[in-house]
């Protein structure tokens, strides 16, 4: 198959053109029916593997061929600010938004770790952080939108504009990444003190799910705290007034920049037939969004695993999806999805490497013969 | 740490001894509390990795250290045949067994792909093939202790001393894989027609849970052959009446010389302080035999996946444990925990090498004041 590159053109009316006229093609069932009949002539019984057999045969429609390749896996964390931080809605100050990316930049956190473990190509886009970042470091990614979002309980979190442009730095570095560095899975993370606030809005606004129901308790807040943020989004909702068949007004009056990055790396994923593994409550709602923006693009998403956030359930669930792990994991930082991977890469592996019953002399008769009694 | 070994001397009555005066240690809380501690000061929110942080706790228990190591994995798979078979249990021939593990042999099976991926070291012992398998190739360990098992629905599946004999397998080898490969987590496989048949004779008798809620379709039968499977085993344990405080006695008359292995296998590596990562059905059920015989092993044992045999979840429960993976995966040979092991992995990996607050310079102020209110 040959690989395809699609090209977005830099400028917000460009990204709005690109975004409104996406071509994504449906999943290729024909190689998942591939997929599906050689995974029968392995040396097992048939449908053994269970879950990882479902997950080759995804992976072959996602990209049209039926011996898909999904290594190296790319990982992009967006890291931005929320101004709703000032309602005290989260359980660390907003400087450790921009401490954290220094630890990534060091490679002392959680994402790193397991980037390493995963054969990762990693990258780390500043696309809003409200600290400045020692620019010195050449890992770093600059591309700040803005110094975070304006806090939201007040004002819109930010301008249509501006929302375009982190969508469009999302589509920018994941077409860098896929044409550079030849990454077969997109892995989108993120770090942003208030994005369970942010996503948490954005998801009951998409989902048409009360507040209460998608809203937890984040990086760990107590009870009356997780009470106030409740109380904040409701508020929000009722005075910013999101529309839920516009994910852009969405996106710019309660969401981040983080989940805009996200929105354009998924969007430019599924353009290009990666697959996009997702990790918690912030990628998985900006798959929604992505979602909104064209249907096809669920064909391409894997749930890489069941944080423990309520929202990120019901985010599952209007996804249509199954997660491949559940581990009461709610860090964030594309970690839960960069866990999962080796499910990925094990399924693929298995399709590719395990020999065909004739091939091993193996008999499959009687099976055969219960099957055609 | 200075890393001990047991070691088992050869005979079946020093084996009977061994096994009866075994001094597994209990998991040391103290080091387990300490790695508690520990993974509260890396830069993530308090618990946000959940069972991941866990199951890095249960390590250092089971280790003595503080920051355990687990690689390289054992694969150790025992091949064996049923003479249960020629009641027609199955959905494959006897000889299937055999063909596998020529299969195994040359690198093309499930297992060999997993090992593989997960850089493990691999052993396959023909501990009781009903055929005669090319001793030519000298990765196979032969260790036969007879040809197959007899027909537990006519007659006593093994003799005490077959039994014994098995166990011993399953012990010298675990040792040499400790002592010469230096491996730090065993994950016990098994090849074997038939053995789901077997697990689920041993695992009634054991639970006390009725024939027909731990016995399931195996490799793929029909629902009337499933019937029929749970009618032998039914007759087969009025005949035998296997005593269930006596776990020598369930596995000689209803088991299989390939879960007398394992059950082996489990004990050193727990004598040994090595984790031991559960497959499915048959390796359960053979650690249910091993925790028959010293309770103090049940703290040695992580549950890789949740099979869809439904036994399984019963053996589970009856471990109080919970599985790491639910992919609905019935295939054996060791594949279900071997997909499981890069968790395990990446437990004592984020453990190790996960920056702390401290070292990275990134405050946890608001949260420690929020415990502290």
């Amino acid at each position: 198959m040959v690989w395809f590159l699609k090209t977005i053109k830099p400028g917000k009316e460009t990204v709005m053109k690109t975004v409104m006229n996406l071509n994504i093609p449906p999943k290729d069932k024909k190689i998942g029916d591939q997929v599906r009949s050689y995974l029968n002539t392995l040396t097992k019984p048939p449908g053994s593997l269970g879950r990882v057999e479902e997950l080759a045969i995804q992976l072959g429609e996602i990209t049209g061929d039926s011996f898909p390749i999904v290594s190296p896996p790319g990982i992009i964390v967006f890291a931005a600010d929320n101004g709703v931080t000032q309602e005290g809605v989260s359980a660390f100050p907003q400087e450790v938004t921009g401490q954290m990316v220094t630890n990534f930049l060091s490679g002392g956190s959680a994402i790193n770790s397991l980037s390493r473990s995963i054969k990762s190509k990693l990258k780390i886009i500043d696309i809003g952080v409200a600290a400045n970042i020692d620019e010195n470091d050449s890992e770093l990614v600059s591309k700040k939108v803005r110094y975070g979002t304006a806090n939201f309980y007040l004002e819109n979190a930010m301008t249509k504009e501006e929302t375009l442009r982190a969508m469009e730095v999302g589509m920018e570095e994941t077409l860098k990444m896929i044409k550079h560095e030849g990454i077969r899975c997109l892995i989108p993370g993120e770090m942003g003190i208030g994005n369970t606030t942010t996503s948490s809005a954005i998801l009951s606004v998409l989902t048409g799910t009360s507040v209460d129901n998608v809203t937890d308790r984040g990086t760990g807040i107590d009870s009356d705290k997780a009470k106030h943020k409740r109380h904040i989004i409701k508020q929000a909702l009722q005075h910013r007034k999101p529309n839920p068949n516009d994910p852009i007004d969405v996106l710019s009056k309660v969401g981040g920049l983080d989940i805009a990055g996200i929105t354009g790396a998924i969007i430019t994923a599924a353009n290009n037939r990666i697959p996009i593994l997702l990790d918690g409550l912030i990628s998985t709602t900006a798959a929604l969004v992505s979602q909104q923006i064209n249907t096809n693009i669920a064909d391409y998403l894997i749930v890489g695993h069941r944080s423990s956030e309520i929202g990120h359930d019901i985010a599952i669930q209007y996804l249509h999806k199954q997660p491949l792990l559940d581990l009461d994991m709610r860090l964030g930082e594309g970690s839960g999805a960069a866990l999962a991977f080796p499910i990925v890469d094990n399924a693929i592996k298995l399709l590719t490497e395990m020999a065909t019953f004739k091939k091993a002399g193996v008999s499959n008769k009687n099976y055969m013969q219960d099957k055609t009694d």
